[in-house]
């Protein structure tokens, strides 16, 4: 493996740097991010963890993690749609076989497809209804992050217990499910059976193509099933969760590092000093220069945390099924601190900004709310009031969670 | 006068429910508020302050700043509108002498007049040429709040120097400034030479028809001047920006509380306990019930400040004439302790309230946001922590600020 | 009843000057508070709010809520004893019949008699044994404040059922309860029995003679029985729980305003200003006025509360035995709002006052720190967490909490 | 060199582990810290940082900040002398030429002396006079941390104008200073005409050692001159402020993280779940797991950045001569962000931890309030708000702050 992770971050930042040109036309007209899609796959970025005797560029969780964050600073959007691309395609390393990695992984290599998934874990599960070539795949999931715009769908069903599906008893080789089972499997999204319902219309995140996906009898070979991931899950493929988890961290801090860049910018370029404070120059104006330090300072924090979690989930990954349960407890325990002070510094970074640009800076033209808008929606995934307590049974107790899709 | 306070709130909670129905679709349209205006005009809500013998109701400010923050619970944009109107119709007896009382005052009564105006002190003063009758009124004002949905304008311009206007020797009677003189005045919309910009396009406070106002050659008759508003200013006259201030404060609770109680509705109809906290109830999850009571004995605290500030500048303006400037001063303070924190707990409720509905609330269709967003725009009115600094001066030295339209 | 509110805070006022000369050295000292409760009696505070035909002052609580903040300024521990002596000699008229509020109101009205109290409920219960004339009390109290320092203490006990004690055949008269019942009753300091721990030796409150207290055999005449204090409680002798928690709330607030005013003192008379920042007066330093400022807007905003919960205090004591549960349900709930805000702020200005006043400040001679000591250790008294769940479960329920000695 | 960090940091940890023991009556004692000096030195911890080749552990800066961390965990006052030492005998290698650092590195390292200071740079300049062999130094500093308990004084004074002193003609070799002169240079405590105040009694950091000194007529030989610390310093000797914020940073993240732990350890042995709650275990209340959590988490952060900051330094002085003043100026503001989060965090974790241990924890014995004294009496050094200030100019406009002993 050849690190390149600098290189990957300034070709993350050039993408970003594209992005921010026309954010926030495109956050208003909350279309499918086709395009931004299309931008992620000229820079190759979507085949960024993906091994590279596989024809992926190899690279670490530490990179991808970076690549996120360069992205988030622009668009929000578009970096939760690499960024969830990442965890559905990791997957196939955490939780597969060699030969549905060999197969999926070139693939997605060879063409940067982009994965997206329908695996909301709160609404009732997917069926997974078993066929003599694989299985039937039914069910709807309001929100399926990337689905509508990738290639690929990373699903989560339940298989149907025998007596639900005539013809069970035929199994499906290897990778057959007995009922009740949960499984893990890719669908591209041009199988049959699949509508997007492209009712995502929310506050923030618009352009993160999260709206609801149907199946109806979409076939799944068996070629397509990745592994179990229920209460059998191994230590490994669950450390899916720490590294949703982690994306979220790397995704808030650079929303927010993203505001208070685009703040500075302002600020220098348009910012007048109070009349009534007796300043010259916008740069001497005393509370905006403290306000400034004590976010950039809180940002750096968060940061340094992240790029230890970043390098603390590219070590589990690394352990491979050497990974002990222990060990994916504490990561999972790393991550959940970077969420939590990824969080409040973002909520609170992205909501005052403002107080550093000022009133004209509220004009609609500029979509400085933007920031706020997709952290005030996305920190909602999960709440992290929940988070802090799995964080503060562990200091207590050493007691790490059990594995979940939130945990 | 007949103190009908409880009547007069209950009328207004009456108009709010009335804008609350359709707050969120009004928001987005970004429209003039026409039908808002004629609804406040409807309830007799423009009269309120005007003495009952002009044909007003007679009320004090502890009323009308009631009103606003009932109606910014449901809509701060309206709120906006007719706290300014408070104010600027509320010129005529600080700042005026009977005459002009008795005109405008049985004026606005009569036709519940709404008043916005164009003062905005930051920028340029407007100019007032003297002419025979009065004079000519010439400039630009960017944010002129209610006049392009008002029915006069409360504007201050800067009387010309003798050199300038030709013929100013001429006079205009007991209304005429000298050089340089500032000069508030009452202008109808329907005056000759205005242009309105219809350009307010921001975050928040959508509805509050606070776009341009461009003036050329805009008649003012020497009847329809108010008074002197410069440095000659009288303790009384002066009492206009705590007045404007303490609007502020009222506007910035009742959003809070609207945001509070819209957060209270969606929980109890359509959250549910967290999937992994273990309650079977939304009204037993524990930090839930936490953030409430937070929240709701912060808004308390703000409360009970904002009544005893109300009741302050309804005591100061009752003074009349006999308001010193050690009065006025103290009266200032007070409504900048209301103003930091209403600011403060406004911005943190109207953020944080998502945190109490989760994450489906977030869709568009709830526009939860618009709390958030219209606290947001208005608190950059002025910076607050120069308020902050104002009154911890006033702390520590006894100190009190002179006047401006700002302090 | 004559209404001297203003008269009794400037006597207040006057206490708390001549507390404030030596506070430092006494609560070094952490001796019994003999002088203090001396200086308290010769003010005539103990009889503040006993009625005027039993010898008392007759004011109300709103008078002695204040009292208790004024003191609070200048002592904390001196307004815990003086707060609690108020709550614990107003069980004589929320529990208590004719009899023994003239006979005990009368005694300690004549004599300035302070109570204070052996009731913490998270402590077994004290026993009461029935005797021919009444009870023997048995048992410990680890914190009884004020009790080794005043003269009578307000006790809870539990009857001991029949067959416990021997010749409870025999009853007590009117007093007499039966067995498992709560009783509540007054015991002087001079009673047989009785010993203090004098172990009360802790980060704050120091002099509020908080220690143990041990009861053997312990006589208790049928006449100082009040009444009964358990599920049969009525909602008026229920009102001891808002009462002692609105006690609390003024001692916050008064602690952090006597910090703050603290603060002022020493800024003006020996800050200098920050080497580096290139002001030359402390009193035109930014941060330093910002803060000052935010500080003393929140403890106005809390001062507002406390004002409007002892008028609810006032008047729901007032309504006498017409009290209603509803209105003592909401009247804990407003109580419990200030207790929560008050909490905050005190802890939150207490503790940063320090950055007002500078690294000198810290010297132990100054004893700034006692402010946030004595915050500090009574607001542990019960968890604010649990307050703030309170006043959240009826924001969003409208229920109120049933009555315990914490709610 | 070798680099021994983790076996230092486990030195340092036994070390710590010492000082635990009887940390509370210490603190209460305010003594002189012989023992704890003696307990330092035989740790060998006051050598780590000289160079192997002089006798020393040769380990870096990242070492030496994490020995203070350790050491803070259980005694903040010690922390402060070993860390103070690593910066004052740092300036033989910052700021000096070889021989003074064979010299004194040698002796030292040999002895395992511990260094003080007496800079404060607030007060007037120490003077020293022209002698025929070096000088003699005059003056009193109110603050010497560590002097009046180390080896070794670290002082600045200001080279006396030549008229000022007799026979200056006559230099003193290559030491010589001109007039104006601000010299850097070391005097053993045994050395004439040196008075310690022993007048440090403050609210915390109470065994730190930082009274008064006063030197008359103290000679100076001119071998002990270590180098000129004026105008016209190099970017390396200038590096002594971030290194000496850097141990500040640390020391308050060590406090914090010790208050952290002695919470957990007496919640887990003596804390009962709230009477009102409803658990059964401690471990099950949901605010205090919250609670711990965001603290564990904010915590990590600050770690996190503090490595960041301890690896930076080490990189810098790592730089020797090279080191050019923008990267002193980077190192200082990632110095500067750490001290802003530390501060914040150290204040809110060490007021709080209260929250966690309930009424019964303020009882004196338990002493978990030196927690908090140390951190709110340190955190004053200079005021936090200015460095904010700092780090907010530099991401504005990329200034970095000029060199004073602040910054």
């Amino acid at each position: 493996m050849t690190d390149n992770h600098e290189e990957w971050v300034a070709r993350a930042r050039e993408v970003a740097a594209a992005l921010a040109v026309d954010a926030v036309e495109r956050d208003r007209a909350n279309a499918e991010p086709s395009a931004e899609v299309k931008l992620l796959k000229s820079a190759g970025l979507p085949a960024l963890l993906i091994p590279e005797d596989l024809g992926g560029a190899g690279q670490t969780w530490r990179t991808a993690l970076a690549v996120v964050r360069q992205i988030a600073a622009a668009d929000g959007s578009v970096a939760q749609l690499i960024g969830y691309h990442y965890v559905n395609a990791a997957n196939l390393w955490l939780a597969g076989g060699a030969p549905v990695q060999r197969r999926l992984g070139r693939l997605t290599a060879r063409n940067q497809y982009l994965w997206g998934d329908a695996v909301n874990p709160v609404e009732p599960d997917l069926a997974l209804t078993i066929t003599r070539t694989g299985y039937l795949l039914n069910g709807r999931k309001t929100f399926a992050t990337g689905a509508s715009s990738g290639d690929w769908i990373a699903v989560t069903g339940r298989v149907e217990s025998a007596g639900a599906g005539a013809g069970a008893g035929a199994g499906a080789g290897a990778g057959a499910g007995h009922g009740g089972e949960h499984l893990l499997a890719a669908v591209p999204v041009t199988a049959p059976g699949i509508t997007f319902g492209r009712d995502w219309d929310n506050l923030g995140q618009r352009l993160s193509a999260s709206g609801s996906v149907t199946f109806t009898n979409t076939p799944v070979p068996a070629q397509d099933v990745i592994g179990p991931l229920g209460p059998d899950v191994t230590p490994l493929a669950s450390a899916i969760t720490p590294a949703i988890q982690a994306v979220f961290g790397h995704l808030y801090l650079g929303i927010a590092e993203g505001a208070l860049q685009a703040a500075r910018t302002y600020t220098l370029s348009s910012s007048r000093p109070w009349v009534l404070g007796g300043r010259d120059s916008v740069t001497d104006e005393p509370y905006l220069l403290a306000q400034y330090g004590d976010f950039d300072a809180r940002l750096a924090a968060v940061g340094a945390l992240a790029d230890r979690a970043a390098a603390a989930l590219a070590a589990a990954v690394g352990r491979g099924s050497a990974l002990t349960w222990a060990e994916r407890g504490e990561l999972a325990i790393e991550v959940a601190r970077l969420k939590v002070v990824a969080t409040d510094a973002a909520l609170d970074v992205t909501a005052k900004v403002f107080e550093l640009t000022g009133a004209r800076s509220t004009a609609s033209r500029h979509g400085f709310d933007r920031f706020w808008r997709n952290v005030r929606t996305h920190t909602l995934h999960d709440p992290v009031a929940y988070k802090r307590r799995e964080v503060g049974l562990h200091y207590l107790t050493g007691q790490t969670p059990d594995f979940t899709l939130y945990t």
